[in-house]
């Protein structure tokens, strides 16, 4: 795997969550994933067009997305609602925003479409690419969420 | 509404489930969308950036998506598996593919992310957009399905 397009995404969940939601998320090793299970119950998806197609997916449990909307709200959140998801949205934007950036100074220039947002007890995601599918699991106060990012070629 | 940007997408999802699954859907009346649930089980999504950035959304129920697929096998399909998210991405990229082709034709070219579908008995899917939200509802042979249009300006 190419640790110049991983880090990007890693960089840009740290700093993206401890600017607006003032949490440390920790990240794992990233893999290649075979099965399509996102583990997550609620996912912000964006599609990305330009040096590459992809897509980029981050899931959250609802641990980790409570605890971070909850910080970014002030004000305690409980249930998996509307506003979370908004937040989600907004979150989504940022980090693809950010990582663009940072992939954009090194080269690889990537236009974003608009972000979706999927909210449902496990939700399954399948990405159709024959390009790696690379995920980052991360940790936080709350739970876990995970970054999917598939790009073709 | 600007039938210029929606007859491209009836007409593709007509002209792409009649080829692929010998299905002729019936195209409702295309409406602005307020509310942000996905009526569906499930929904192929795909990016879209160029002359606008958005979102594509096809989201069957599940009577719909499995006439089409077992017409699209030749077998009969009773559940929703990872063969019907395989065809529902197939006939996400093939809606998008040939209504940009249309689009291209009249002047506004659009590039396509990778498609992703989300599986999973009523999903919620809110696209993150200040533009207008366009749906179309369809009736088939088994159920219904509606395509959102998502684009900003």
């Amino acid at each position: 795997m190419d640790a110049k397009l991983i880090n990007p995404f890693i960089n840009a969940t740290t700093t993206v969550l401890k600017t607006m939601a003032f949490v440390t998320p920790k990240a794992g090793k990233p893999f290649l994933k075979k099965e399509d299970t996102a583990k997550g119950d609620v996912t912000g998806i964006i599609g990305l067009t330009g040096a590459a197609n992809g897509t980029i997916a981050v899931s959250f449990d609802e641990g980790s997305i409570l605890t971070i909307v909850s910080n970014m709200f002030g004000e305690e959140m409980k249930e998996l609602n509307h506003e979370v998801a908004d937040a989600v949205g907004e979150l989504t934007n940022m980090i693809s925003g950010q990582a663009r950036k940072e992939l954009d100074e090194a080269g690889r220039r990537f236009e974003a479409a608009i972000p979706s947002v999927i909210s449902g007890k496990g939700h399954v995601i399948t990405h159709y690419t024959d390009g790696p599918k690379i995920a980052i699991p991360f940790t936080c106060e709350g739970g876990q969420f995970i970054i999917e990012v598939c790009l073709e070629r």
